[in-house]
């Protein structure tokens, strides 16, 4: 099977640029100093690579990614990296033996995790960005209560994620070590082994954590791609030119639905995009009609959670290697 | 089961609403007037309930949508609104006895319906929007090309996609009537039974197209409900509070994985909504953790493409009354 078999819009991951980012990414953060954080892929086929390079731990940002993960064998050691409130489910992986940790930010997410069944939590502290988290110096009191409901804490949860995107360099490194200043301060008060933080854009500045919760570095994106990261761009949405107007513009059967869009347009080499429509991309200068496009997207997360399933190619040859689900998608 | 029983996120349908929604409009365009347009819901319940109360033909915007309608029985008069160049699946189809008409808008498309097995097509005409259609002044010839390829033309269509959505009603009704002065134009050089055409913004005012491709119509999004339109309100993503801030905000558990972000951030009543994370909402002023808040999508198509399935309740009684699969995505 080849790139011009596949029905379009597909999403094709370049084989070369996927074994460098993680060998690279490998190199420079080994075994469980990165957490892979698979929000970013949805894909147990990926995850398994990252644990084979030594990775063996997971984050997840849902109960269903959760589940995918124990599922295909990856349930060593995730840690739910956010607030939930049903955890009956979650109750049930612990109950079949798969190690679920748990962020608790309140009393009422505390109360949440033992009336599941949750054994595991860590402290989700608010380092900055106006979302979950309690305030710092309201962590250890919280570690407390934990602790005296049964739950064992494993430590603190942190995530500068008002800082991973950051372009200046500089700035992100100042930044980022602001809000591990509050981590600490909250991890001085709760203890454990874990101080959890960062992302792709932090990971090598983010000194402070025991472990990265870097996802897009895998794949990538083109908000990533300009801050300057040793990975390279490993996935595209490929396209067909379905249509050509001689008044200068070109449209590609991938839109809306193919793309996560809060990061504006994705993007296409040599090409000004000029909108999305549901189906369409429509951009400037024009292609032949059946030309085939391979088009960047802004961010990675939601446009994964699009697409049944990603292929695997050779980019130079145009071969394709592997098909992988993204079996990770839903809630 | 019951709305509180719904893992969240979830999508939510007033039934009292959708109810609405649907009588409104098979009133206001009885039958064929109206061919729905399934892109906006991908749901075959919802055809089936659009067939129902007369509309029989269906617009799609992608081979799986012919496929899933013509599986559900739906398959009597599928208009496909789009360039397609792998027409094989679509021969299948007609093989098959379903009715599918494709959009051909250059020779290169003309082709490709022909080598697939298609034998009906419309000249897909450019009207205002810079996107697919030729210009009207070419769809004559390109008929007659078809027509000579053994093609059955029946007819034109020209999706005034740039002003169905303008908030002001005298200058969507102006602009409207020059697009529709152009497909008239391409009608006359063309013939056939078909000038299709149109969308919720302009469903009543567009009364040259003999048939509409109104979708959203029947769920809503916050864009068209600012337009004044006599349909409500009748899609929602179900969220709940997971964290809240002594600081001034809360956050739900509904992100950029929950809602299509092209049209901005979805809206929440009576409060302000401050960003989207992949699996939060960030919002002020602050809600007590564990509410559940029903959010309103701001774009319909590309947020019910991210969901596996929509339930239909009684808001009032918060009873869930059926559960429908979103059984046309993916391409």
């Amino acid at each position: 099977m080849r790139l011009d078999d596949l029905v379009t819009p597909a999403l094709v991951v370049d084989a070369s640029a996927f074994e460098h980012n993680l060998t690279t990414m490998a190199a420079a953060l080994p075994g469980e100093r990165l957490r892979p954080h698979v929000k970013a892929h949805k894909c147990t086929a990926i995850a398994a690579r990252q644990a084979a390079v030594g990775h063996s731990g997971f984050t997840c940002a849902t109960v269903r990614e959760c589940e995918g993960l124990a599922a295909a064998g990856l349930g060593g050691d995730l840690l739910l990296a956010n607030e939930v409130l049903d955890t009956r489910r979650l109750g049930v992986l612990v109950a079949a033996g798969h190690r679920v940790t748990l962020c608790v930010d309140s009393p009422a997410t505390v109360e949440a995790a033992v009336a599941g069944g949750v054994r595991e939590v860590v402290i989700d502290v608010n380092v900055g960005l106006p979302r979950c988290g309690c305030p710092p110096q309201e962590a250890g009191a919280l570690a407390e209560l934990a602790a005296s409901k049964g739950l064992d804490v494993r430590g603190v949860q942190g995530y500068e994620g008002h800082v991973v995107g950051l372009e200046d360099a500089a700035d992100r490194t100042a930044k980022c070590a602001e809000s591990m200043e509050l981590l600490r301060e909250a991890h001085r008060a709760v203890g454990g082994e874990l101080m959890t933080a960062g992302g792709t854009g932090t990971y090598a500045i983010n000194t402070w954590a025991t472990e990265i919760q870097a996802g897009t570095y895998i794949l990538m994106d083109s908000a990533y791609g300009r801050l300057e990261l040793p990975f390279r761009q490993a996935v595209y949405v490929l396209a067909t030119v379905i249509s050509t107007s001689a008044a200068g513009w070109s449209v590609a059967d991938a839109g809306l639905k193919a793309f996560g869009m809060d990061h504006g347009n994705p993007a296409l080499e040599g090409s000004s995009v000029w909108f999305c429509s549901d189906e369409h991309l429509t951009f400037s200068p024009p292609r032949p009609v059946g030309e085939r496009v391979l088009v960047t997207p802004a961010h990675l997360d939601p446009t994964v959670a699009y697409h049944e399933r990603m292929h695997v190619a050779d980019l130079s040859s145009g071969e394709i290697l592997e098909t992988w689900p993204v079996d990770l998608r839903g809630w």
